[in-house]
């Protein structure tokens, strides 16, 4: 790879994107980021890695995004520079994306980093999302998540994660145009994801 | 191409989706419908095509669908079937769009196909958009709009589109997840666009 390529990806919980995101970093010889970018921020904040897994998307009470519009908090923990907790570890997460963006090729999934890192020319944004009945099969499967409940909690982990990417970019979770590819996985399957990404990262390296 | 395969497309405006789905029917020797719709359409109301054409993705005022949820009419010339004219003209093209997907292979552009037809495994469902600067350079050199306004004309067209799609559908216009692709044609590129498209239906013929 002799230029730049940033590939990120967004996607529905189960739906086999980390997966995707993974393959392609391997394929490519590039890094790959998910949870390591939580390791990276915990150290900014000062805050350990289990709380921010924990706390980071759900979005509890207000924020300095709101307090920006309403001008005050109600009832949530906020510190003596104005930010919630969810603020500073939405900072602290976007400049460690900010940050291994600039230094090199990589894969990063999640956290929204396709709004993060805006439209470069060297960045390729892609969601991937899929039928329920392919995501609980994987869910189970993968996750080994208890049958009786599956469908409910990836409704609630998708729900989780639209609310805290509309509520940080002002923009729509999985609506296609703040993506440059969006794809079926289980109708374009999962190697034809791969492949597709693939040859679009070639393009942007010629 | 030995099994069936219905492509749809819906697009932005200047997106050139129309041209990829012209492109797609081309390369893979299949029928081409857009307009051709209309015409058929027109046959089966009784409506004139340019009457259709005009007025097929206004909706002025209320329609069968408002009917069944607020039980009235406001204003809006209704027929003794209880039928609006959007309601009218929306029945008879979704009738010719099942009607030419029984025939065989196809690429259909616009007109709510992708809702129309349902979740077939024959049928790929494709939506084609573009950057802004790209939509208003396209709609320049290829409709010969005026440059002054267009910008303004590109969103009122796909304004009109997306309240049709949505009030027909009961779904989001441009949601990845009513479509099985979706592409920045801008990004990825034309002839990349077909290429990627190509392949997923060479896919569902094998």
């Amino acid at each position: 790879m002799n230029r730049k390529v940033i590939i990120t990806i967004s996607r529905e919980f189960g739906s086999g994107g980390r997966y995707i995101g993974e393959q392609i970093a391997k394929d490519l010889g590039i890094k790959f980021y998910d949870k390591a970018i939580i390791e990276m921020a915990s150290e900014k904040t000062g805050f350990s890695e289990e709380y921010i897994s924990e706390n980071e998307q759900k979005l509890t009470g207000q924020s300095l995004f709101n307090f920006a519009i309403t001008g005050s908090y109600a009832g949530n923990m906020v510190f003596g520079n104005g930010e919630s907790l969810q603020d500073t570890m939405f900072f602290a997460q976007s400049k460690v994306i900010r940050e291994i963006a600039c230094k090199g090729s990589c894969v990063i999934v999640g956290r929204c980093a396709d709004h993060i890192l805006g439209d470069s020319e060297n960045c390729i944004n892609v969601f991937i999302y899929s039928n329920m009945q392919s995501k609980i099969d994987r869910a189970i499967s993968k996750y080994k998540l208890d049958s009786k409940n599956v469908e409910k909690l990836l409704k609630e982990r998708d729900k989780i994660r639209a609310k805290h990417y509309n509520y940080y970019t002002g923009k729509v979770w999985g609506d296609s145009r703040n993506y440059h590819i969006c794809l079926n996985s289980d109708f374009i399957g999962i190697e034809n994801c791969i492949k597709m990404i693939k040859s679009v990262a070639d393009r942007i390296c010629l």
